[in-house]
């Protein structure tokens, strides 16, 4: 995760990733790490809260008192304990970037695009997933979909800082801008009778996942190349989206390999 | 999930499954599932514990008041609010359960074996992608791994009351036991040069998954008859365990369809 220069317009996004509770604090202090600013709640300041403001003070990261009313509004947890830390937020790329590290590496385009995958917890173990797995770049839709915060990170096991992510006002707009450097854009989907290791995923390749409740959305789905779909065997009707995402990208790697 | 005939010897299993805090209580409460027992700490009743105690007595499930400090050892979680539902545990079944599910479905043995998988998300979703990929049973060890909680339930989506789930005191015990049945025990591991993809995986089959940490013990390991490992491209070095067993799990499901 890189700096960058912030303008006024950045502003909303250079808020969203808070680190709140004491021991988190201190921790994310003690770790070095980049803080941009320390919010305390306004009152007596009693406990690990003056450790806080020393450490803080020692390492010149602004610290601002604000109202308790004020602090309230701008908690993003349950139990704060009158200290928010605000964090860089990640630096997502730009869909160019992606394709510029496939040409770099001589490789053949490999993308995942996750199509409203809210879990923090399924995107960051379909990072850690992509990562290993050699994926170019993850595109992922700006609303309704989890974005890249401080549990996402954890779960990745650090593959976010190894792993291109853009994050884009339209999944369509995307796959257009994927096709027309042929790529094909390869859907997971439970209507189709196309097991996904019948498919041929070798050359240029789009993977798209759908959110965990209700797939992909309907326009994403017609846009797609083609559907393959994972035997269902018993009772349950769908597998975890990180779960699934593991298979099919697995199934790719090794097509690419055995190629 | 059944109900089985509690000895006094179950005891000790009997309790170790725990609903804690009001809300959570209330919506067991209103779901109308098996309730042992409820616990509530002494004292003045606010708020929705009269609602607990009135649904409870509606429902003729026994509640027994203890002192604070009583209170406090029992609880499991951090914040139980006063209140504790035990509910029945989780119906393990034997290892013979398992086997005798294959031969009368006339297919082949298809076993997962967890060696120390301690994270009950990771569990969950394990259990999810066997009952999804038709896997007879699981089976887990007693000490240092998760066991069937209330989480594990939730985020199997409803798998574990479709799977044969047997714990045991000695994974190696277990193996023995397989082989004798003329299973082949598959373990995952990076210490092979054997992609999981170029092993053939038809026939009876148990597949083992070691710890999220440490992955199998040593004599596991030497007690399986293959080793498999995941082509792993990026800087992380592991996937997340529940990734990994839909990955190598499938690949078998696909081996045995084409076959």
């Amino acid at each position: 995760m890189n700096k960058s220069n912030y303008t006024k317009r950045d502003e909303k996004e250079l808020y969203e990733d808070q680190v709140e509770g004491r021991n988190a604090v201190l921790e994310l202090l003690e770790s070095g790490k980049d803080i941009n600013k320390i919010f305390i709640e306004k009152g007596d300041k009693q406990g690990s809260i003056n450790k806080i403001i020393r450490i803080a003070k020692e390492r010149k990261i602004v610290i601002t008192e604000i109202d308790k009313s004020k602090f309230n509004v701008m908690a993003q947890t349950a139990n704060p304990q009158g200290v928010i830390a605000v964090v860089p937020p990640f630096d997502y790329c730009d869909i160019y970037d992606i394709i510029s590290l496939a040409k770099e590496k001589k490789e053949d385009l490999f993308v995942l695009i996750l199509d409203g995958i809210e879990d923090p917890h399924n995107l960051g173990s379909i990072i850690r997933t992509a990562e290993t797995a050699g994926v170019h770049g993850i595109i992922i839709p700006k609303r309704r979909a989890a974005s890249v915060n401080s549990t996402v990170v954890k779960v990745s096991a650090g593959a976010v800082e190894y792993m291109k992510i853009a994050r884009v006002n339209n999944i369509n707009d995307a796959i257009n801008t994927l096709k027309k450097e042929g790529v094909w854009i390869c859907g997971t989907d439970i209507d189709t009778n196309k097991y996904y290791y019948n498919q041929d995923l070798t050359g240029p390749l789009a993977i798209v996942i759908g959110s965990e409740g209700y797939g992909m959305s309907r326009l994403v789905k017609e846009n797609c190349d083609f559907l393959v779909k994972i035997p269902m065997k018993g009772k349950i009707t769908s597998l975890n989206a990180s779960v699934s995402t593991g298979i099919v990208v697995y199934e790719a790697v090794k097509q690419k390999n055995i190629k």
